[in-house]
């Protein structure tokens, strides 16, 4: 039997409280937490004032036996979290030389003086088990006072995140000595939505409680996460499977990929093996296909490059598109996206060549409203797309569903 | 003098919990409560239990003068909200018939029969105003009880958003008669960090209470709240104003704008006022800094398109940059840069041109380490600028931090 802590999230931040951001830690680290079993009772905000965190860390203290607390450790007058915990646990704070040594050798590598109150970053409390910040200053700390664990943590989401998942997790794993095995994988789709999605699967989403599943529906698309529970490693492995298969057999067609993959990591893989090359040609989404791409590492492989041509005299001086197609179809038509796919591959010498033009809003474009996009893929091995859609939604929603679309359009082709 | 209100947000719901959803309308409500100058001490989530509900509210209770509570008014046994406030306060529950005749109506008109449960989504407390729900079923509810106002509205942020807009804000501006008039506005800055500005404005920050002055990191640079509280409109304006203007005398040269103003927004309207054009040569960045520029609105008056260059035959042959000052300098250098900055305009008939390149990582490019960056800016009519930085963190921020410095640099050029 595997004791139960009892679990408090505290973010200490006035900007919470004015609404200026949500609280988006606290739901990052709670989906964590159940995934290893600890039972999160408690989200707290309390803002940057020394008496009200010393009040919040009292009472926590008294209904928690793990409190993790976010924010307060950067360097200005506001961040008061080691000073409200000094008031609740005698407890002296020292300077961490690692830490201290890591924010002077930033500094000193941007050539920019290094202010007074930075020092304040790199100070711990003494015996505290001491979390280094791989991608910020201020480092972790976890406190063990009498039967309750602290940990602090900064509230920057990259630095939290990482210590979370490199430290926290583990030492909690430990401490809580969880025995069953938690597996969660999430599922990956595209050109499917989420009540579609949900219709096809409600006999296996009613008949089903391990693996769990939930659709979720995600800006890039949506996604189903499944988490069984089981004795061991493979017993859970072999319940996700199982259930994966039966998911894949109903929707299969619209799966691209599991966890954190992303479609543009897929078709960089696919791309890549394949060993072809592509470029794009971009009026309205202005440059986020390729940006997108090349965001992955490694993009070199399979992106030489891409033409952002916004204004009709770059597509014709540069990309070449005929003047008659543009004064017989217009910039926004099937025939000039079609053509653009083809010019851009010439233009770059790639194997495959995408196209986006339309009106992102708010204005009509050449009298066709806000949303309508064409599409078109050239591969000079297969056959050549070009489609038209309409999207809904601002001026910037129609732009990311026109490049997703891009996305999904290449995937389809490659696969 | 008005009274000051410890206000404090209660969300009720073990899903937020479990880390399924973020506590979002916490955010908008503390939003809409800063805006009438309320102080909003807390936030505070527990889950759909009988016992810990009853526990929060009571310790709720003991440090907050107006309490609203989301969550936990539905049909199912789930929906505890009620019950545990009973725990706290003598209060008969009773069925409200106008909200009850709404939920037999509903299902009259759906055809569908209603589940006994349903019943208890129109039950209310007595003497309670009750608030009608438009856009669902539970209505919602104002309690005073001794020196407290309980404010009870449904989880589901449509409804409680109604709610709030149509009858809890204006409930509350009466509660607190709050004729003095709160300001705020947010001041931009760019190519500061938040302790260097903290520091060079430590004098001003210290001895200055109203409007309170409020250092905000966020990730497109620096921000500072300023938020006032006068008697009447213009003097909350002036009394932004007078500090707006000493911290301007103090760091002036770095504050690009105000509110929701981005650094691309300013560039481009610095570009429009000029009549100038712009077109980008993008080799790491790879269409970042041309994206957020036509993610403006009306981004085609100033910017042409663009060229992401990411392989060096493209650097070559589609924008003509020298082959000796690429076997001389390599494409990650000055010279490579200022080439490139120039060679886009030509390319693309622009005014002025700007050219990212660099080691965006994870491996290093002709062996400059990842985060080497060469940024130039040409401009026909002025001075060009070719300067070399190092940005550290993930090749994504790299990227990021790249193309704001880009945006920096133009800002500079044009103001």
């Amino acid at each position: 039997m595997t004791k139960q802590f009892r679990t408090e999230i505290i973010a200490v931040g006035t900007e919470l409280l004015l609404g200026q951001i949500a609280n988006t830690n606290a739901q990052w680290m709670s989906e964590k937490l159940a995934a290893i079993g600890m039972n999160v009772f408690h989200h707290s905000v309390v803002g940057d004032n020394l008496q009200r965190v010393k009040e919040q860390f009292q009472h926590s203290k008294n209904r928690a036996d793990v409190i993790i607390v976010t924010g307060g450790l950067g360097p200005t007058e506001d961040d008061l979290t080691r000073e409200a915990f000094q008031k609740i646990v005698k407890r002296d704070i020292i300077e961490h030389r690692p830490s201290m040594e890591k924010i002077e050798a930033f500094y000193r590598k941007q050539k920019s003086k290094m202010t007074p109150n930075n020092r304040k970053q790199a100070r711990v409390f003494t015996g505290a088990d001491v979390i280094e910040n791989n991608v910020g200053m201020a480092p972790g700390m976890i406190v063990s006072e009498n039967d309750t664990t602290w940990i602090f943590l900064p509230g920057v989401p990259r630095e939290m995140k990482q210590m979370m998942s490199d430290n926290v997790m583990p030492y909690l794993q430990q401490l809580t000595g969880e025995s069953s095995v938690i597996k969660s994988t999430m599922l990956r789709f595209i050109g499917i939505g989420e009540s579609q999605l949900e219709d096809e699967l409600s006999d296996i989403i009613q008949n089903q409680s391990n693996p769990t599943i939930a659709p979720l529906a995600q800006s890039e698309g949506i996604a189903i996460r499944l988490t069984a529970k089981a004795n061991t490693q493979e017993e859970a492995t072999n319940l996700i499977s199982k259930t994966k298969q039966q998911i894949q057999a109903k929707v299969g067609d619209h799966m691209y990929g599991a966890d954190e993959q992303t479609i543009e990591e897929n078709v960089f893989a696919l791309l890549k093996a394949q060993n072809k090359h592509i470029g794009a040609a971009e009026s309205l989404t202005g440059g986020m296909f390729t940006e997108k791409l090349i965001a992955v590492e490694g993009a070199s492989k399979v992106c030489l490059g891409g033409l952002v041509c916004y204004d009709t005299n770059v597509k014709e001086n540069v990309l070449h598109i005929s003047p008659e197609t543009i004064r017989q179809y217009g910039t926004v038509s099937d025939e000039c996206a079609a053509e653009m796919s083809r010019n851009i591959c010439t233009l770059l010498d790639s194997d495959i060549g995408i196209s986006f033009t339309g009106a992102a809003g708010p204005d009509s474009v050449e009298g066709h409203p806000p949303g309508t996009v064409f599409i078109a893929v050239y591969d000079s091995s297969k056959v050549s797309i070009a489609r038209k859609f309409t999207f809904q939604g601002s001026r910037q929603t129609i732009r990311k569903k026109a490049t997703l679309k891009g996305f999904e359009l290449l995937y389809n082709l490659l696969k």
